[in-house]
């Protein structure tokens, strides 16, 4: 019997394995799951595989962010990479290294947010790895397997001039979350849900006047942010030419594609503006173009397509043209955003 | 350019992807490797997957541990869970998270034994993640993908009373080079050559006179271990009703096999007297013992077979019979071995 108060120290391993397995439903795909060597997981062709780590400290604080969001936000990045190749995810396998002094409850909480949202997407938790970790050290990671659905994958290097550039979700709003709470604003924001539940708002526009509103949803945004996983495929689909997810800002993570693609990806002001006049009240004006042209940690999806008739849910930024990097109203832009060694690059 | 001298902190991390990159030779299973948002790998089949970290201070310290032995030691790690399961290795993401101020040289020399080892083993480097880490912490860990060619996977639950336990590769040698490494026998050992290229000498038997060797032996098992990958499948072919990879033990890996087949391993004494014989004169007689029955960390394949003819290269151990748990000769033994957080279980 573990107790709110253990630490993963005065457990035995089999004993957490035992206490948070059952938060991982299974899965028709799922051949072999926890607790033999390795899983087996059942593949109709190619696989397609990414992995994502976060550890406390850089990744997250734990002042700002529960287990619980830490394990929600972890997932989305893995299944939006998946998403982004065009992929629907099957399967995930969870590490987690950590301190002996951690709480069996910050563990369990983390696997219940994984296993919730694994179910969600219809995807199984395959195994993992747990491993003890220095004093002050909590890192986790997720490997995430997906099937492409007998189409190709969508690569970064497909875009061509005359495709359109696209994006579906939001923009901006994790890194305006990030901003609110550095300069505290998680004490003012009034109520601070948890997001949970909350996908559907995710993706409308608010009114400025909403202030508070805004305000949550970039909150939220930056400690579980969701992604349109579905969409993914649906761009494959209909044809996307090249995709990526949006981790690391618009600037950067369009600046891959056009370079992948050898190509100029043309932005338009005025299909942003409506995503900066969003986050304007809260941040000002210069920072709300900061959010939304280099923030990261969006996972949104930016694709380009050889039509303008663009998939439900995508809405238009631009133009490929032949040429090279990101340009904003035909001005090139430098490709800013995070660097994980560097750190932001201005 | 990066020089021997520059920290993960002092290049970009597309610079340092860059220069590690070309340590990742191409196989043929590769469909999408490194650079888009996710690998796309070749499956013929289900999928085995598996994934193992290690993390400086726990699993290794970097005064007795190269960065090339850790990345050695890792895929060893991870390719041996999918031969236990008879599969063969595909392709594996690697995942390095590192304070900014690592040396780039090691990230370079561990990202060059992985590549080196996964091309000797004909893996594919299919992606990873890179990130930055609070000071002091360096994480790395890898997920390995694997085939079963057809095969049904080898569970830990097959084994039936009247099959046959037996053992691939070596015993106690990994515990015997951790505890020479904690008595400062690193010193003491003459030459302390690197272990490539070593894995024929590896499952020898050592005459105990040959002391100075059997010493090397155990030091570059702890730092580097082989595994007996190909045994793996083809113990599959050979029948193989139960198999693990001996990672935390033989009593505590054996009895995961007992338990989950509902059997008890029967192991007979004098099968590991060689094993004992061989590790005694550097250790004594009583601490021999306990690494060739606890010493984990060891990668050696173990098996049961439902005849008591085995493949090439595979020793018998004992027998299962009905019960529960492990015996040697008749006797009942604890399942000491290691646990994660709880450390060496006595």
């Amino acid at each position: 019997m573990i107790t709110p108060a253990q630490t993963l120290g005065g457990v035995s391993e089999e004993g957490l394995l035992g206490s948070i397995f059952p938060f991982f439903t299974t899965q028709p795909g799922l051949l072999v799951g926890p607790g033999d060597d390795a899983a087996v997981v059942a593949a109709s062709g190619p696989v397609v595989a990414t992995t994502d780590a976060m550890v406390r400290g850089r990744d997250w604080l734990d002042q700002w962010s529960s287990a619980s969001d830490v394990g929600a936000k972890l997932l989305t990045q893995n299944l939006a990479d998946l998403a982004a190749m065009g992929a629907v995810g099957t399967s995930v396998l969870i590490t987690l290294v950590a301190d002996p002094a951690t709480p069996v409850a910050w563990a369990r909480d983390f696997a219940k947010a994984v296993g919730e949202g694994a179910a969600l997407a219809g995807v199984a938790v395959a195994g993992g790895d747990l491993s003890s970790a220095p004093p002050g050290v909590l890192l986790v990671s997720i490997t995430a397997l997906g099937d492409l659905q007998g189409r190709a994958p969508v690569l970064r290097s497909g875009a061509r001039p005359g495709h359109t550039v696209a994006v579906c979700g939001t923009l901006g709003r994790s890194a305006a979350g990030l901003r609110l709470l550095e300069a505290g604003g998680d004490q003012a924001a009034d109520g601070d849900q948890a997001a949970d539940g909350d996908q559907a708002a995710d993706g409308d526009q608010v009114s400025p006047s909403d202030q508070g509103g805004i305000r949550q949803l970039c909150l939220d945004h930056h400690r579980r942010p969701t992604a349109p996983l579905a969409a993914g495929p649906l761009a494959a689909v209909a044809g996307a030419s090249a995709m990526l997810d949006v981790s690391d800002g618009l600037l950067r993570d369009g600046g891959r594609i056009a370079r992948a693609s050898g190509v100029c990806l043309d932005l338009v002001g005025a299909a942003i503006a409506a995503d900066v006049a969003a986050l304007a009240p809260l941040l000002g004006e210069a920072a709300a173009l900061d959010c939304v042209l280099a923030g990261g940690e969006e996972h949104s999806l930016l694709a380009t397509f050889p039509s303008a008739e663009l998939p439900p849910g995508w809405r238009a930024l631009g133009t490929v043209r032949e040429g090279e990097g990101i340009s904003l109203d035909g001005r090139a832009q430098r490709q800013r955003g995070w660097d994980h060694f560097a750190g932001d690059v201005p």
